[in-house]
């Protein structure tokens, strides 16, 4: 694993020629970390199909919606969801202001680097860490928190940024779908406002096309300045029956072309496929432990097993990591 | 008041001249229904100056974000929140459904045309008569509604479809901030999937940049196909301190333009005032009992009482309906 980041005018010409070479590769194969096979002619049957004008199967430009899960879907989620690995350093860097974690549950476990045993305490001591490091800021500061996590944090095994474990096959589909003029939305049941302050420099996804899960706000004015504060109350679960609720929500539209990889996922793209007209639902199934992790039905992160047997039954793309991509890291490219 | 539409091909051929010279008038002026004055010149500035690349005011594309209230500024909102004459509508049409309703309130007052008397039970009788007409079926049967509605419905007054009651000064001024590279959405105190189905034909506004109150709803599946039922409970509601609420949840970044009409949109005008950089708030003040309607302090429906006096303190635009707009409504130009 080399850094890819120049070093002098030398490195900068010959990025400069790289990135030429790559423009070029992409107009002649918009998937270039995709082997050639079923998952990848499916996809581009599809935008073939619905992009044509005067075809039966043509679909406006207004109504190419296309939703991505994110968890596992365009990052990685191994070995645990990142967002879990920010609350945790927020645990870290708040604990000297509450002494009183020391001896409470299940911050006294998490500052003892007891992950399992804090989690004992079930979904109750998820929603305390995730209210105590989630809330009680303002939006403004919430979205500096994420930004420096974001900037300065390093995922425990390959010590890369956590914004540089994206799938760059799903970075070129998620362009060669805009490309064809596609709006593409992360629907996730991660926290909404922890992936906006990063999703448009890292996926090109702006934050109004971003759905997730999310805590109340409160509007009040501080000295005269109008403030949102974060609230400790839960507000929505963006997750299994909760994505289709949230698409409704946020884009009042039924996506023509829907992405995830867990059953989390299933319900978005049951009430995808369920529209009239040409749909499109695939499934990224984590088959590789070299280059990445391998799990499904039993895994409980990510956990693929009810979405893969429908998958099967109704056709839908399941991308087998191992054979269809290139390469799954850009740091990594073979 | 003359029918506009095409009767002949010679009819035809006039209003396509017509679309040339008013394509040629844009392009010279691109707010042709507003009188020269200080509130259009405030327009035209602001988007001279958070347009033009290299100016310390330049505002990137991405982050040229207007919101809209909807009744009073896009539309009008006399005599009554025209989503209420669509209540009483459809507590018409189901009336026969039920039978308990000629003994029931608010449902028996209003059947029989006393809508003060079916208002007489306050919030608590508005909730009712919104759940009964706005719940209760699919997003898809609720949007069918709304659709024919909209293609049948006559305002009591004009005798003219709802969705020709819009503001032709603020259709073209969406349209020149899009022009603009701005994103227009909508964020009403309205129901959202009241809205949703008829502003993008009608103000090119599309249903995922339209915010307003909603209800909550649930994924079902009914004989195995996919649905969202829409439940009698309220979800959200976008008025006063909701507005800032609603445009974080939603678009999760600051507008630096936001227009309204009331002191419901007070709190909205307040946020995006108190961002960094240029900004800019704009008040629509109903002056006009001639071509429209006069009423602000007194009003119980879009009353201008204190947003009238902070945008007077902090020098907002306010635009009187009277002496800025040439025409108000495309119908009765003059």
């Amino acid at each position: 694993m080399k850094a890819t980041r120049p070093q002098s005018s030398l490195a900068a010409a010959l990025v400069g020629t790289l990135a030429f070479t790559t423009a070029n590769a992409r107009a002649a194969d918009p998937l270039p970390s995709w082997n050639d096979g079923k998952a990848k002619q499916s996809i581009l049957d599809f935008v073939a199909k619905v992009t044509k004008s005067g075809s039966p199967d043509f679909v406006p430009v207004a109504e190419r919606i296309a939703t991505f899960d994110n968890d596992g879907c365009l990052w990685a989620e191994q070995p645990m969801y990142f967002q879990f690995f920010f609350a945790l350093d927020r645990v870290k860097a708040l604990a000297p202001q509450h002494p009183e974690w020391k001896e409470q549950e299940p911050f006294a476990s998490l500052l003892k680097g007891d992950v399992k045993g804090a989690l004992a305490g079930g979904e109750g001591a998820m929603l305390e860490i995730v209210m105590a490091t989630h809330a009680g800021m303002t939006t403004e500061e919430f979205d500096a928190i994420v930004k420096d996590w974001v900037a300065t944090a390093k995922h425990p095994t390959t010590r890369r940024p956590y914004t540089e474990m994206v799938y760059q096959p799903m970075l070129e589909l998620l362009a060669y779908l805009r490309d064809n003029g596609f709006k593409t939305f992360i629907v996730s049941g991660g926290g909404i406002d922890f992936m906006r302050p990063w999703t448009e420099p890292v996926y090109g996804i702006p934050p109004e096309q971003v759905i997730g899960s999310s805590i109340k706000t409160k509007f009040d004015l501080r000295y005269g300045k109008p403030v949102l504060v974060r609230l400790p109350e839960l507000n929505f679960i963006d997750d299994k029956a909760g994505k289709p609720v949230g698409i409704h929500q946020h884009i009042g539209r039924r996506p023509i072309a829907a992405f995830g990889n867990s059953d989390g996922d299933l319900q978005m793209l049951q009430w995808t496929a369920a529209g009239n007209g040409p749909r499109f639902c695939l499934l990224v199934h984590h088959t590789d432990a070299e280059r990445e992790w391998a799990y499904d039905r039993e895994s409980s992160i990510g956990r693929l097993d009810t979405a893969l047997d429908e998958a099967a039954q109704r056709r839908w793309t399941v991308v087998d990591m191992k054979e269809d991509w290139k390469c799954v890291f850009a740091f990594a490219q073979p």
